[in-house]
């Protein structure tokens, strides 16, 4: 059995997420479908990154399963992709060793969540962004941010989950950037909690629109209790970018 | 009365085109009666500068109408988004002469067609573009379409249609440019035959894969022969950019 490793794109809104649900459309099922019409039958089950939720998009997500295929790897992601709907593509194939799991080898993750300020909503990148009825103030997000990165506890910023080990993370990147009336909050990590990109949105949108001052992120993650934080962003916003190994 | 001119943009993938049609969703009625519930039930009629037909977009359609509202053009512009669904969005509006007349006066409009020819489709982009399995030489493609500049009968690029006066029409610019996998193609014109833009789409990209050589465009517009020229494109990747008055 080979072990192949696949990077994939989605556009998030018409699924239930990735992970199989009975009798709801999901990115999961949806490909391992692909993957049986085309090798002829085989079940395979992908194992992914990470899951993303309901309406959450992926630019680079990565999986990996076993698959007794005799496909070259540059033949196969025609093949796959032949056999997708068009709110799914697969970048890349590569065969990877028989012990790679793309969910516990996974060392870093970045997630990247867009923002649209603007008067008026772009018809074309509605389903790619959450509209900000507040102008934002990036510098002011981008300094209430720092206090984000390296290791913390960040319950605050986690919408419980049961039997979860430890909230502690180390975040190695945040940065947050304007083009426009385009805002995007980078966030690079070891690993996520349960909506933890979409509560530090909601949160730095509270300080860019002048509702908290930015010292308030710090007193959030010091409190270490959800309630403290902003609300949960939209998941239409969020894009899962890149996977590290 | 006043006579209003609104720039307006629209993701055309879930329209029938601009022209209302029993039964079917257009823009055009998607418009009237977002104003209609906004100015209480006051029917308008939207008259645009050009039809443009199913799953056509905009960018910068423009259209005028007359009004008893009282509103200043901001607060209609912020009004008349808040009546109208996603996927249409106002972006200008002003006060125009009373004999303005968004069709009749309309001196230029820029249309782009998008072709992507990379390997892989983007599951974002896909309703935006046609998708060419193959690799189109651009350099080719723009030395080839410039003996479509300037004034000439373009009946060999033009769909049949009851009463059409004359396929005599101006092409003020032409460009053909790539950024990574995508392919644009701007004409500007005085004027549009139906599919006019769809027909040298077609004929281009025949020529920019090196099915027909690029002296072939000279000869089938010389022709006046719809027959000559290649398939008319998919209305997906074509444009309404800017019109000019």
């Amino acid at each position: 059995m080979r072990n192949l490793k696949l990077t994939l794109a989605y556009d998030g809104t018409d699924f239930a997420g990735w992970q199989t649900q009975p009798g709801k459309r999901t990115v999961q099922e949806t490909l391992e479908q692909a993957v049986a019409e085309l090798t002829g039958a085989e079940r395979v089950r992908a194992n992914a990154s990470g899951r993303t939720d309901a309406g959450v998009h992926a630019v680079g997500q990565v999986v990996n399963f076993y698959s007794k295929t005799q496909l070259a790897c540059d033949v196969l992601v025609r093949a796959v992709n032949a056999h997708l709907p068009h709110d799914v593509s697969v970048w890349a194939a590569a065969d990877v060793p028989q012990v790679f799991d793309a969910n516990h080898d996974a060392v870093r993750k970045l997630y990247r969540y867009v923002i649209h300020d603007g008067e008026v909503p772009s018809p074309f990148l509605r389903r790619y962004c959450c509209q900000s009825r507040h102008k934002l103030d990036v510098a002011l997000m981008a300094r209430a941010a720092k206090c984000l990165n390296g290791r913390h506890d960040f319950h605050s910023f986690e919408t419980d989950w049961p039997n979860r080990m430890s909230s502690v993370r180390t975040v190695t990147h945040l940065a947050v950037n304007r083009f426009g009336g385009y805002i995007w909050i980078d966030v690079e990590a070891d690993g996520f909690l349960y909506n933890m990109v979409r509560a530090i949105a909601g949160t730095l949108i509270n300080v860019g629109r002048g509702y908290w001052p930015e010292e308030k992120v710090q007193e959030i993650l010091s409190a270490e209790d959800r309630a403290q934080a902003g609300p949960t962003a939209p998941a239409q916003g969020l894009f899962l970018m890149r996977v590290t190994f």
